[in-house]
């Protein structure tokens, strides 16, 4: 008998149907011997409604009330889910991330955990229950409750398998794994029966939207398995495991892309020291995300500064960047929102380097133009046009013969 | 600078309209120069919501998740009222039952108030900002989350009066106050400036809808004047308040009525010691709450004994009734769910013996038959078909001269 942590998110648990079928799979694992805890998010829209409904009341929204409010569908869900289990004379109990002992710092809205008290999930455990815990939310050091983000409710199933000693955690979602590339895009695309850590982090960094990044770190770091799989068909998905160095690595895994960013160039820049450093520092005061960075050859003393960030943040960036003109005697500030970026991962390509030139060869014979490149030890990323970034995944994952 | 606590109900905070409309209420109150505490009940129909979802997913619903489940209605409600009066430059803050300190025991669906540990609402107040409270929740000895029943935000906004030493606990509803009888039914019904505690709980108990009995009862018995208003008029309205002897009573204050019990007889009853006793104890184990009672006079050495119970308690009190037929040797059991009950409510009827046989003769006038008679000392109710009860509330009102 051992330990498995099942984390369904919206669309899962989505009406009272989903809620029964996937009660119904949960009691299928516990009647097959294994302990159980599950973590659920809030039911489908939940979250955007109770955005939209804080932004027709006020322009004025405290972080601590906002994390307050969004909490609330989490409670829904895990309460109903409890129910649906009961219905199936399966003993469970409700956990609030508070009751589960999900300890966060008092950063609302992206609270960090810092500590896992599972004593209450482990005597429910001990007594033959099934926790079911809500996802994304925990209590702050200050006793207030927190959110942990966009993921959070992955993080919070992977922390729990963490400190629980989970043999696997499974994330249960609307697709059925994590594939090759979008199966939107490129509809012979292969599901992966098994990614390291290290690939489903530059996956998820660079565009797959099945895992949020965070998870997977904390996943990585603290070694629990991860498998991804649909809570629609219940087939088996992708493992997210430790890289077994005995195995040959695939040179490319997948390819990825991305829309969600924007360009930044900042003009005639002084080629001297510390320039750079100012301007990301600036940046990085505002919080922005800032991803890729290019900065070309000096001609005549000067250079052009290009970055990517998320098209959220584009605002804040440019006031940024156009603040520090006269400061570091640069010429000016240009943002360009149609681009996106077209990615290679595979933990093969630390020993292959013929990647490159094969993808830039690709991008070639189909006239699309590179505007910005940025790679590290099992990534390759390419900036395009954003009207030209299907093609570019549908022409790499032919010329890498990543079909099934 | 004095305390007030302002209860808003669910129609108070129906929309984000609403919300805005009554935090714009608490700022001008908290202009004023009075400390305001905040009570809020979960917006509109949303604890119906949820209990519809609840029996969508299962016929098991164990109370322990009931309670997380409907909990989550304030929790919203109160991040939006915050929201909304940041938006308006006051600084508040909000607190679940559990935060605000409200202890209860661990009778979920229906738990009592033991204790409230108004600890951080006094540090709020101090640092001079508002703290809004999620009505109706607390949590239990246990550390769950409880609720408290029906009338659960009233009582919880009277519990914080009494804790807090507040001045007045303000009821604000969607009428502006007490009738002198249902204006639906009586249009030129009066609205009563002032009722004591004790004509209160009569009017609660006998059909009066504007607050439940319980709250009554706690601000009887913490001396909490309640003020109950309109949150779409904010005119005056009703002040409950301790009993004035000095002041002359009315003789009779108000005409209430309530459609909600059925009635039940049980004929051919043995006249002979301890059989009602026997029933009536089946019937408390069950949980029924059975409000007036008639035994008629014993002809041939047995009798017929009825009484009302909730609509709701039909079913459980007739299994419970025929299931006593043989042990206690009676006749037959007969169900009758076309009854109404109109009372008439007031401090002076205690000095006044001449009102029932006012009441007597106006029912009597109009030909309408009395089926039951139940009194207390302020109070006079009389059982009769549902369809005249109405006719019945109109011809008492004017009998006894209640319009304004």
């Amino acid at each position: 008998m051992s330990l498995v942590v099942q984390k369904f998110g919206g669309t899962s648990v989505g009406d009272a149907e989903r809620i029964r079928a996937v009660a119904d799979h949960v009691a299928r694992t516990r009647r097959r011997g294994d302990d159980v805890v599950v973590v659920v998010s809030a039911m489908g829209k939940t979250t955007d409604d109770l955005l939209r409904l804080a932004t027709d009341v006020s322009p004025v929204q405290p972080p601590r009330e906002l994390d307050m409010l969004l909490t609330a569908g989490e409670r829904v869900s895990m309460a109903l889910f409890v129910m649906a289990l009961s219905g199936q004379g399966v003993d469970a109990v409700s956990f609030t991330g508070s009751q589960a002992g999900i300890i966060t710092d008092t950063a609302h809205g992206r609270a960090k955990i810092v500590e896992v008290r599972g004593d209450r999930l482990r005597d429910a455990l001990a007594a033959g229950r099934v926790p079911v815990v809500a996802g994304f939310q925990g209590v702050s050091t200050d006793r207030d409750v927190t959110t942990l983000g966009r993921g959070g409710s992955d993080t919070t199933a992977v922390a729990l398998a963490a400190s629980l000693g989970a043999e696997v955690c499974e994330i249960y979602t609307d697709v059925s794994g994590v594939f090759s590339a979008d199966p939107r895009i490129v509809p012979e695309a292969r599901r992966l029966a098994r990614v390291s850590f290290e690939e489903m982090l530059d996956i998820a960094a660079s565009g797959g939207r099945v895992l949020a990044l965070r998870s997977v770190e904390f996943a990585r770091n603290h070694h629990v398995p991860l498998h991804v799989r649909s809570s629609f068909t219940w087939e088996p998905g992708t493992w997210v495991v430790e890289e077994d160095p005995s195995m040959e690595q695939a040179v490319v895994t997948a390819v990825t892309h991305d829309t969600s960013e924007a360009k930044v160039t900042v003009t005639g820049v002084p080629d001297e020291p510390g320039i750079a450093a100012r301007l990301f520092r600036a940046l990085a005061d505002r919080h922005v995300n800032v991803d890729t960075i290019v900065q070309n050859v000096s001609v005549h003393g000067t250079t052009d500064i290009s970055f990517t960030v998320p098209k959220d943040d584009l605002g804040p960036s440019l006031e940024v960047a156009r603040a520090l003109l006269p400061e570091i005697g640069a010429g000016e500030v240009l943002a360009d929102d149609g681009i996106a970026k077209v990615s290679l991962v595979g933990a093969g390509m630390r020993t292959h380097p013929g990647v490159s030139a094969t993808m830039f060869e690709t991008l070639a014979t189909h006239g699309i133009n590179i505007e910005m490149i940025s790679t590290s030890t099992i990534r390759l990323s390419c900036v395009v046009r954003a009207d030209r970034v299907e093609e570019a995944v549908r022409a790499l994952h032919e010329a890498f013969e990543l079909s099934a």
